[in-house]
């Protein structure tokens, strides 16, 4: 039997709260996706002005970041033509996010889920999921 | 040119609330979803315990709810074997839910959006939608 | 943050062993799905001559069973017309299945991961899913 | 609540006048497809000629101009290899579409809808859409 960490809801809205409250700083509405570490969503927040596709791609980021346990912004070189990971982004039909704005969620080592926002630039995106990531680990102390 | 009326992300918050505090007073921890009146996620959030099947289940019911404007429940008597609407069940890919648990929600008579139940029974998912839905109404006055 | 209890590979051997002995004793070559407790498949194995079909069926019906926390026998009473969960087979673009067949694995109170059986009668796919979680408790001990 | 401007079903007869008077003109037989604000289809025309696979791009291409809120062709150099959004083309299961054809609809600084072609070259697909626009923004003075 394995014994698995898994972000609960709080733990979720806590890093909604830190990636938004970034998100409004730059002034760039998004939509943020947490799931769980076995990819299964747990709380998703459109800002207003969020953009349509980025509903479904935050949460297939998150999804990618928990599944594979890498940042989706990882994937974006080891898929560049030539390199190994070729072609792994049309994988699972198509969740597989190759794009940064995904992280994975750690604890003690374990990744527990899994952080996904769309709406702004690739780096804005990541910018974001960081800023969720770095409040929910500084409101756990 | 139309205009149209859409929950925002306030409004999404208020009826995840008023859901929440009924799936909590009778115990069932649910998997709660508000779309806009296009059938696109504004929020989400899946209580500790919530059913995994339920993340899908509780987007495509408030999805159906906004999109058809009426009540996933009115679906399942219409779609009875022998009524008309028998087997619409498994249109759109299977998103068309007919089970109870999704409703429109309703503004000055116009659908603005959609919220979906998943977890309990379809008559504890009901009451909880619709708890959702006279929380946030009445916070509106 | 939860702590989780999941089925190991060892587990899940277990599991398809006792299902395996089930078929062979009775005829009936299975195809045999173990799942986590978040519906994720763990171990596979189609005897020779199982159906193909069933390749997708079996693993649907564990997910199904474990995502639910129930059984998918449970799910074909509770969808028959009239019922409230009428309707319910083609969610989550078909994968909820409402044949018997799929059953949630429990540990201690909890759902710790799903079986699921396919390729004969909806009755042999029941019994050889028993059989599985039946060696699977007794190794246990 | 928000308030949203949204194209209606004269405004996309409009769009379609304009594109296919262009498409007709180069020679061109084109698949025309409107949507709203959201992504969703108001109106469609296949030209007789248009390509049978064009039916499904021109939709997606609508669908991605509308809801990211750029245009499709704009997609093409930002996941160029090496550019940031690479291999974002198979996102939203392949829907979104980073060939030049779907170009938003903007009135008053607002997107209220997209529209996208297909059938022609990407240079001609996107030099009919903005025909549609043109022709759409004209007659609306």
């Amino acid at each position: 039997m394995l014994v698995i960490k898994r972000l609960d809801i709080e733990d979720a809205r806590s890093l909604i709260a830190g990636a938004r409250a970034k998100a409004t700083e730059i002034g760039v509405p998004m939509c943020i996706a947490v799931v769980d570490e076995s990819g299964q969503l747990i709380a998703f927040e459109r800002m207003d002005g969020g953009k349509i596709t980025s509903t479904i791609i935050a949460q297939d980021k998150a999804y990618t970041a928990a599944g594979a346990k890498r940042t989706t912004e990882s994937y974006g070189t080891a898929s560049l033509p030539g390199n190994p990971a070729y072609g792994i982004n049309s994988a699972i039909g198509g969740r597989l996010m190759v794009v940064g704005g995904g992280l994975p969620v750690i604890v003690d080592g374990e990744v527990v889920g899994g952080i996904g926002l769309s709406s702004g630039t690739p780096a804005q995106d990541v910018e974001c999921a960081q800023a969720g990531i770095d409040y929910f680990q500084a409101s756990r102390n």
